[in-house]
């Protein structure tokens, strides 16, 4: 990407074969599961070369990363353009709570893209991976009246909170077991917490 | 490890090896930093052989947990015997906050190693790491009047906002460049979220 200058414009025949990667490597997840999805694997049943594979993607993780990606934007246009609570529209706390319960289901929905799209060498994401949900959660908190409060902080551990038990805590197993319970669970956990916070 | 029976008793002969290569490994974090603490480099630097650290370690990712391990022995200590508000024997919400203070400044003082031990396999660390804090959270909101909370999930939300932002969400170069005011915000902020939370 040039540092500075216009955007770069994907050339069409990139942007098909990324839209055909991707397509590719979401039958394959549904299929086979993470595990067997791999560069080589991904290549071949997309009929393209590795080489393509390798320039998209970097690396194996780079495929959950990209694949994690589109469905981020998508997630993201429900909470910047969607119908309120989620987006515009409703009380600051009352976006906030549905911001938490809608991420708490999207993290669930996308749990094995998320744990598996994490590189070996950059083994915690960090910083730039909690953009969208600390950037939010800041911004709606600046709307609330908390009174002395270092929100820049609070934005933080708030989305730990949110982020957290998904990414570090739970097992998969109890993702997989109980997964209806353990997201109704942690959706009212978040609904509680912030009620807790935002108490005036 | 055995399954059944007695617990496992080091060989007197393997405890001293372990507690050399420890040492071995402390010494070469500190003279050159974790990228460079590699299994032959250790082997070497500790005159023991290859397949004495590979039997002890299993991956370089296990030398960096063995040795977070072994802090959070001593910090541990602290929290169920040392002295109070961090130890026992004062009041619930005091050894909350106590708790939470000591953890961001144990925290940001392993940094390097907290976030080197990940194997690549297992990309982020899932229940069982987080055995000390979550615990030793739930226990202390048990005894302070909450009303109807679910406690076991108000627990892993307090982990996940006391320990996400160092292990996910803090850069870095956050954490180098302005160490003590992360640490001293972060663990400002733990107070304050605490303190809101805990409000009757």
């Amino acid at each position: 990407m040039p540092l500075v200058g216009a955007p770069r414009v994907e050339r069409a025949d990139a942007v098909r074969n990324r839209l055909h990667l991707l397509a590719t490597a979401r039958e394959m997840l549904a299929e086979q599961g993470t595990e067997n999805l791999t560069m080589d694997g991904l290549a071949e049943r997309a009929g393209l070369g590795k080489g393509t594979v390798f320039r998209r993607f970097g690396t194996r993780a780079g495929i959950f990363k990209a694949l994690m990606e589109d469905e981020e934007q998508a997630f993201q246009k429900q909470v910047l353009a969607g119908p309120p609570p989620l987006g515009p529209g409703a009380e600051p706390l009352d976006r906030l709570i549905a911001y938490g319960r809608a991420r708490v289901g999207f993290m669930i929905e996308h749990r094995e893209i998320t744990r598996a799209g994490l590189d070996g060498r950059q083994s915690v994401p960090t910083g730039s991976e909690a953009t969208l949900s600390r950037m939010h959660i800041r911004m709606l908190l600046g709307q609330i009246h908390l009174g002395a409060a270092d929100l820049d902080v609070l934005a933080v551990q708030l989305t730990a909170a949110l982020e957290g038990p998904l990414l570090l805590y739970l097992s998969a197993s109890d993702l997989t077991e109980a997964s209806l319970q353990i997201e109704e669970r942690t959706a009212q956990g978040w609904q509680d917490l912030v009620q807790r916070v935002c108490r005036p």
